[in-house]
């Protein structure tokens, strides 16, 4: 019997083990251009939060009930779709389960790169994309940019970090903890900074980028924020791709140097992934031939068993992943 | 004796009276080239707060001791500089004094165009410039477009009204109190929020504009820049302009809509005037066109005598003024 995760209630601040709960489903035959999927990898991605309130954002919120969605790869069991043949890995949305079936079109066939499946939910899918554009075409980071990124060992950020490096910019990344800010360095940013340790932020990336940034990749909001308006240059870019300290708050940002946005000329834009998806070939060519060449390293964290998703969710919002946080089926 | 206001200690918070004190000055005879200038407008800004602090920022800040500085208008009284005759009225940054005396390069001629001088400290001048290119270039704002401006009833808010008016834009307009809302609807705003009335602003905005706004003027930060991002529409411009919620505020700037950059995807943008000043010849092309052709309301709130400088400049913080601020001597 196929089981999925849905939301029983939505949760107010952090999400709690009670909200979600694990229930069967009844298996039909496919219909006429549908395919049947067993799940191999499931993704849980800090964006879920915003979809678990009930507040109409720039997707709908997640139906109380239903069975939660997100990204996996699986391979194909049947088929009643031209094109899909049982044993075909597919990338597709309908994730927290254990079997997907969708029409054809809800499913994409990974490419024979020789690329372990799951990193298609990571650095080469959707956290890599939102890297890729968002440093490249948001914040139009260029080589001798110093680039500060925060939560830089998560999957955005590692993300964020490998692409900046490899298009001749100056990397500070920020990350929670020695085991983390190893990976950062790992990863080839040139200052580490561990928000977690003795301190105020601010004089940490002082210290790493006397002369200021050029950019700021933001996946946290709050602090980090704060810190890197204070150290804006000139005509400082700010990719504001999430606020992760925010997700699970009640309390409003603040902001001590909002006033450094005038002074120093800075640009804020908040974007989303799927506003550059006209511009994914660009992504597909030059990351494709990266990891072709073993330039591009995929760190991942995996929780195994569909029982354990909620968990790995949870997890995001405590420091919980180094790399890309995955559910082994 | 020629007499000017000189800053005698750094303010925290709201500037005091006894921040400041009148001297005299020594009234030397004039070097080759220099002028010499009876003022007869001076004008007091916002942007003079943030020199009063003994921090860094796009213009040095004042020395104690020093006279302090600011746009003036006045009669040149004596010249030893080519160009220059007893009689010219002149444009110049030597305010905060009766007399003003300074190298030839300092002083600009005003044009021959009707308008009452002190137009060129106002609407024809720094804030109408700010007003202009802040609405148009940085937030790059076109017709058909919602536009939201705070202190509406201010020199810069007030040009923007009109701007966006003539632009063929719809404006709302923030102003505290029902004289300073009843300008701003005479200048034309197709709607007007009375921000100190009962009841949150971010009710009053969305009652003003149910489908949200395309742009947002900022001169006020704080809750204003909240009540925008709440209702921004998606791929909204935000021109931050000013922020005079917390010039004088030790408390840091508090979003709880923060999020909203993201899901709307919107870029602030924030600016100095100066930062425009190689386009100058579009502005006084088209306001100086509207000008001649009594397009353009200039509404002011006069103090009279250099006594009055400082008081007129604390009281830009209390909502003291209604259109652009002036010490008439």
């Amino acid at each position: 019997m196929a089981r999925a995760w849905t939301l029983t209630s939505r949760p107010v601040g952090l999400p709690a083990a009670d909200n979600f709960a694990l229930v069967e489903m009844s298996s039909a035959p496919l219909a006429d251009g549908e395919v049947r999927v067993r799940n191999a990898w499931l993704s849980v991605d800090p964006y879920m939060r915003g979809r678990m309130n009930d507040v109409k954002s720039y997707v709908p919120p997640f139906a109380l009930g239903e069975p939660l969605t997100g990204g996996a790869v699986g391979i194909v069991e049947e088929s009643r779709a031209e094109g899909f043949a049982p044993g075909d890995r597919v990338l597709h949305m309908l994730g927290w389960r254990d079997e997907a079936v969708g029409s054809a079109k809800e499913f994409t066939k990974l490419p024979a790169t020789g690329a372990p499946d799951q990193m298609f939910l990571g650095i080469l899918g959707m956290p890599g994309v939102t890297a890729y554009f968002g440093l490249l075409a948001v914040a139009e980071a260029k080589a001798g940019d110093t680039v500060f990124v925060s939560a830089a060992a998560g999957a955005v950020g590692s993300a964020v970090v490998q692409i900046a490096k490899l298009k001749g910019m100056t990397v500070i990344g920020s990350a929670g903890g020695a085991e983390k800010c190893a990976l950062v360095r790992d990863l080839g940013a040139d200052a580490v900074i561990d928000y977690k340790a003795e301190g105020p932020l601010m004089k940490k990336l002082k210290a790493a980028a006397p002369d200021g940034i050029h950019v700021y990749f933001d996946n946290v909001g709050g602090e980090h924020l704060d810190a890197a308006l204070a150290m804006a240059r000139d005509n400082a870019r700010f990719a504001i791709c999430g606020m992760i300290d925010s997700y699970n708050s009640l309390e409003p940002l603040q902001l001590r140097y909002a006033m450094r946005m005038i002074a120093a000329r800075v640009t804020l834009k908040g974007f989303i992934v799927t506003d550059h998806f006209d511009r994914l070939g660009e992504f597909h060519a030059e990351m494709g031939a990266w990891a072709a060449a073993g330039k591009l390293k995929a760190p991942e964290t995996v929780h195994d068993g569909l029982e354990a998703t909620p968990d790995a969710f949870r997890a995001l919002f405590t420091g919980g992943n180094t790399g890309k946080m995955l559910v082994r089926l």
